[in-house]
């Protein structure tokens, strides 16, 4: 059972019709209410109750005076992922993350993924995060959006996406060329590495192309889901310049 | 007071020249004894001590047997922060935060800004978060290397920016042009505005452009640290073809 909180965050899982036990609400602002309201309309059992429980429901984290419960998140396939890029009428594109831990890189990364119109994230089964009842806060709602599929063998994924036509790029601070000096064209995965440790061996070795983002500073080393944005974003940079 | 810990952050804090109270050892092997040589060379004081207590300073983390004092953070003033790109024969690129509140946020801010070649963050005394011990980890060490200001009145800021000859560019969702439509020439100031409220009426109004990261998804809301390294990398892009 998962939990969400804040004004917008709660709005969009209404909105995204993930399935929603209950809604808790303290005061009646006319923002909350107006969320209430949509809630009301949906069915959704709406309860008041007082700042003490609203705050331990959310860690002591700012509830914005509404917090909604949600259920686990269920996984998605491949092919699902494949199909969606197919009903949009758009290439694929999908991003594979080899291993990522914090369940904070991976619900930023989840959200970014929404917002820049990624069609899936793959996840490996083990040593990763999974989509946690964290995760989905992080993602600010983003989860109900994005369709993300959990496999047990990322490498096997890679060979599958590439029989489908995708070109595997890795993101590597040695990576031969410059994100923004490689040409992104088609049908598309990124993989992105663990915090520490980067993109495992076999997976670099499935990937078509390893990429770099040009640093200047001296720590040399982005957060994970901040380099995935970066990525993600140039991308769609590319792919918007070349549709107009 | 604050605290870093592990061999590479310990290293970099006193290559950095930050304000180093005392180091604390355990144990003598190879590395260590260079680390502790480089501290003495700077007069740093450099006490030996059990396991137990470098674990409880550094809350049980794995410490590699070396953990830092340092003091507070140091804040510079806007002026520091242009001369620094004077010296790098650059025109300057600020980052200027409108009321970041959540520590996460800024420590991936400033670890970004370090990675990219920024000279500066400006950040607000009051109703914003500041540099605090979580911000210094969450920054990754990049917090002894990027210089922050902190300053009464944002606005007040740009006002002085401009006159320095600063174009300033508000990132807001509503923003006339994309970020990649926009032109990034000469010396450049990006506002980023609060997590929940975006950047304030008066700010707004300082802006020279208001700009936007184009997004295709349901929730069109990127996490802060997210849309300014977007929009940080996107300014490094078109500096770097324009160099050419």
């Amino acid at each position: 059972m998962g939990i969400v909180y804040g004004k917008n965050p709660v709005k969009e899982a209404i909105l995204s019709n993930q399935t929603i036990n209950k809604i808790y609400t303290q005061g009646k602002t006319k923002e909350l209410y107006d969320i209430i309201k949509l809630a009301k309309d949906r069915k959704i059992v709406v309860v008041e109750c007082d700042k003490v429980k609203l705050d331990k429901m959310c860690d002591g984290k700012n509830s914005q005076g509404i917090v909604a419960s949600i259920t686990d998140y269920e996984y998605f396939t491949i092919d699902d992922i494949l199909n969606e890029a197919k009903s949009r009428n758009e290439s694929p594109f999908v991003v594979i993350l080899d291993k990522i831990e914090d369940p904070h890189n991976l619900g930023a990364i989840i959200r970014t993924c929404e917002c820049m119109g990624v069609h899936g994230i793959i996840i490996q089964k083990r040593n990763a995060c999974q989509v946690t009842d964290t995760v989905q806060k992080v993602s600010a709602g983003a989860c109900s959006f994005v369709k993300i599929a959990r496999v047990t063998n990322i490498t096997e994924s890679i060979k599958y996406l590439k029989e489908n036509g995708l070109w595997i790029y890795g993101l590597d601070m040695n990576g031969e060329n410059t994100i923004y000096d490689t040409k992104f064209e088609g049908a598309i995965g990124i993989v992105v590495g663990n915090e520490g440790s980067g993109i495992s061996r076999l997976v670099k070795e499935n990937c078509d192309f390893m990429v770099n983002i040009p640093m200047t500073g001296k720590i040399n080393s982005l957060n994970a889901s901040v380099s995935t944005a970066i990525s993600i974003y140039e991308v769609v940079r590319q792919k918007n310049l070349n549709n107009r």
